[in-house]
């Protein structure tokens, strides 16, 4: 059987097809758009026909909207190990939380955030994606909303929109004119408005 | 003459080829997106066709850079009517852009700042419209801080920055979460943000 080896060893061999798919369609549709990514393009990347993608993705709708959940669910993964790293201490998570999303946001492989760019890039309301994307967002509103209020800060929902606008807005600078600057700006604007909703 | 009347009364007659083809191109690039949007149906869209459109635009993505040329102008006009509105008073110029920006975010039609989502929707570092955007965000960004300079508040970059980024990231809140209460939070984070950095 030596001469299947080399097929049998191909590591795309070893993970499923609809992984790959997924796979190549994260790195795809992140790094070019949504919009600039046909079908085609997925299936040659991730080695597989466009066939067996639409077997395993009825459209390329679900495929995006499939996209989106896979990025929220990393997102809810990222919350787990804050919370593991700094345990019972809010504001720790709360400043652990602003330092991660700030060096996301300098690092200069960053396009931006997955679900921000597919709400501009998809404005059809009825896109299978846009539930992905407003439940996402809506829990991690939620999510910095009860850590405020945990940390003990004054007027936990007007800081956590404060925080949360600030970090959406510099993200998108960040794609719009550069990062120059942008990593110490966000850590005096951090500070300075937790400062201002000092703990009670 | 009469026979000829219905077409010199065409009302498209009467604005240059040019001008409807960039009028047609940015209602259909805001409201679809750049990357959803052909040159064949702006040429359709505008009532000429795709020779007339490459007569005049090189290509796709000069139009885009023009596009964003013409919204660059919209905004640095709408600057200078503020000024108009509160001669020689720097705190209410800020105030009233803070309630101009805030009443447009959370308006129907919305689809956020067309140069933000722009920059999201071209990721190709040298695209022409990549220079526009870049200058227009900056001014506007400088802007910002001589208003809050001229109205005597501290620390007037940090507030700036704060502010924009607040604006920028509601924008695209409201693509990717609706605008369900968003104008209260904007007036109130607005509000907190001016008087954190109350008069010297």
């Amino acid at each position: 059987m030596t001469a299947k080896s080399p097929v049998t060893l191909d590591p795309t061999e070893k993970i499923p097809p609809r992984e790959r798919i997924l796979a190549a369609a994260r790195e795809l549709f992140y790094r070019n758009g949504i919009r600039a990514v046909g079908v085609d393009a997925i299936a040659e990347a991730a080695g597989t026909n466009k066939m067996t993608l639409y077997r395993h993705f009825p459209s390329k709708d679900e495929l995006v909207a499939e996209y989106l959940r896979q990025v929220a669910k990393g997102e809810a993964a990222a919350w787990e190990r804050l919370q593991a790293q700094h345990p019972g201490d809010a504001l720790a998570q709360l400043r652990a939380w602003l330092k991660d999303m700030s060096d996301h946001i300098i690092s200069r492989d960053e396009r931006g955030c997955p679900l921000a760019n597919a709400a501009v890039e998809l404005p059809e309301k009825d896109h299978p994606a846009k539930r992905v994307i407003e439940e996402c967002k809506t829990a991690a509103r939620a999510k910095v909303i009860a850590l405020c209020r945990a940390a003990k800060l004054k007027e936990p929902e007007l800081l956590a929109d404060e925080l949360n606008l600030m970090l959406e807005g510099a993200r998108v600078t960040a794609q719009s004119v550069g990062i120059d600057g942008l990593g110490a700006r966000l850590k005096r604007m951090s500070d300075a408005l937790i400062a201002a909703h000092g703990p009670k």
